[in-house]
């Protein structure tokens, strides 16, 4: 197959899959602004105020606060690699596919991974993970997914934070899907290591994962054995980059534009409030809820563990999952997400996040399937 | 300091610096256009397009050519952690920055880096590796860099290729500020790894790493004793996401716009033709040369080991290096680099990258040097 030579126009989509997310297009007007250089003292000025709006977003004042310069997979693996050292054990709570990435984190830092599982679609079970904080008092660390992108289920992260710490552990969320979604806040909740991404609830492009670090976690940092296995993703590097003060330490060359636009999307989170975006995210979802309910659609996840901002609805019997969602992309140009995993197939996800979630787009969807389901 | 509430409009700079550089208007054209998902059928095509583009830029027909996403750094960190596994040797020959990262690679995957020492500014020595070679007849690989962006030396790529291979090495090259500027063939020169950076002479917006990897060392991967250490860079998970078919299994979320920009900036080589590209870079250099020469500027690096993209130039006596940067930026709204390392208050560095490689910018640069260096 030989090249094709011309420029590349994207449709204009509708996206409502797992993410990415549609992207407000003041978003977009900041990415495309003129690059400047790296160590541009106005970049650096940019740099320190995303921290600020990023310690918002979180809820936090730890200074160790910043996006990493590549996607959420990688905002994983700089939390691991910084965190675990070979021998340590991190009790991993698992109900979908993003606790599996977890685990196969954990492992390749030389760490030994203590499984907590519960199915998928279901919430992590507290008393499941008290058990095994019990049976393995040595644990370093417990992580898990605050929103599972794969199921659409919460877990309590305020709770199964606040049981970690009456153990004594460290505290790892995995925070992609509910920054900007759902209610979060990193001190109140005694989290240690945070990770997200930009292309879910805060409606930016994909491909930065902001990340934070309490001062424990730092302690935890200073005092390793051993070197951090990843250059790029070695904190103490990142942090004379991303530091304080006007005297910056090259790292790597950041991401210039991509940083315009986590800017201005966290601008657009600060302007409209964090309260008020959980509530546009909890009332389009109630919205969303009752369309696809008078489709005969059946959500799988239970009520109270929902995740407003990704709904997961069996595919009724006898409907061709694949046949649908092409139909909605070629004739409505509207994205939903397949099934992950075990639910490949069964399932489908509707993303409501963050610019995503509002009338026009529950409507139109609602209006899509509608026409689809009954014509397929 | 509290939160500045404004969006960030940023000025318009020449980038002259070592990278970022000037980004072409159609490039920031093409990076906001509407995001798409990260699976839609239309990325996935733009993916195939983009990596024939890659292929056509490298000169090769390596199947696993594509985009790491994330900066040259990970780029590097991909190809060391992937290839090298713990006791192995690799000879690393440094002439500056770059080199030395490698070390730091090599040894965070548990290898022994066996370095091959030159002068910052000079050339890598082929003498020297052949007796290094010669006393390590057990070394995997050699690594070095192909354009020293920190001195503006171009090592011999070619030869150091033909050398490692005469000795049963692998060869690992550095091309973050060669892909583009100047001549370079991973085929025929038989580069084993291959890693570059979008924002040098392919004038795009920082933020990501094309790789390469030939079929030897894919079977070296493949061949693996442990794990590779780095979960969002193993290859072997990467290549079910960009790998051939239609079929792509999820691994992370592609940074969409960032590689539509990609895609237009292959295109505009691929437009210019390779040669022409090169020799436009030689053209403007000469030029440059000129001008800085008139103004009394001297060079650091031989002529023949010169980079034509990277022009490293002796600060005068008694000339205030900051001083004359920030009046550059300040008063031109003109970027150029500093020196770095061993280096730092004592060169700058004048990038000639991609579409800042033109009349307009050397015209541009030697005028306002002129200016500055006559009234500070």
């Amino acid at each position: 197959m030989s090249i094709v030579t011309s420029s590349f126009i994207p449709p204009q989509r509708t996206l409502m899959g797992p993410g990415p997310s549609d992207v407000d297009p003041r978003i977009l007007t900041a990415l495309a602004q003129p690059t400047i250089g790296h160590l541009d003292p106005l970049f650096v000025d940019l740099m320190d105020n995303t921290k600020k709006l990023l310690q918002f977003a979180f809820q936090t004042n730890n200074a160790l606060t910043m996006p990493v310069s590549a996607p959420g997979s990688a905002g994983m693996e700089a939390v691991f690699v910084n965190l675990v050292e070979p021998g340590d054990k991190v009790i991993v709570c698992q109900n979908g596919v993003f606790g599996g990435r977890m685990q196969q984190n954990v492992e390749r830092c030389g760490g030994q991974a203590i499984m907590v599982q519960d199915d998928w679609g279901c919430a992590t079970d507290i008393h499941k993970l008290e058990e095994t904080l019990k049976k393995h008092p040595d644990a370093k660390a417990v992580a898990f997914v605050h929103a599972e992108t794969s199921t659409g289920v919460r877990n309590d992260a305020k709770a199964l934070c606040a049981l970690a710490k009456k153990y004594g552990c460290l505290t790892i969320v995995d925070a992609v899907t509910s920054l900007g979604g759902i209610e979060l806040a990193v001190d109140e909740w005694q989290i240690d290591a945070i990770y997200s991404g930009t292309q879910k609830c805060l409606s930016c492009v994909p491909g930065l994962s902001p990340v934070s670090f309490s001062q424990t976690a730092i302690e935890v940092i200073k005092k390793r054995q051993s070197a951090v296995q990843s250059w790029f993703l070695d904190m103490d590097l990142v942090m004379g980059y991303w530091g304080q003060g006007t005297k910056r330490a090259y790292h790597h060359t950041a991401p210039v534009n991509s940083i315009y636009a986590l800017h201005e999307a966290l601008l657009i989170l600060h302007a409209e409030g964090l309260q008020a975006a959980w509530q546009r995210h909890a009332d389009k979802h109630q919205l969303l809820k009752v369309g696809l309910e008078n489709l005969g659609l059946e959500f799988v996840v239970k009520q109270q563990d929902r995740l407003p901002q990704l709904n997961m609805v069996r595919i009724p019997d006898g409907v061709d999952d694949a046949l649908v969602r092409q139909r909605l992309l070629n004739e409505f140009n509207l994205e939903i997400g397949a099934g992950l995993g075990v639910l490949a197939g069964k399932v489908w996800r509707i993303g409501l996040m963050g610019y995503g979630a509002n009338t026009k787009n529950v409507d139109y969807c609602i209006n899509a399937l509608s026409q689809v389901l009954v014509k397929s």
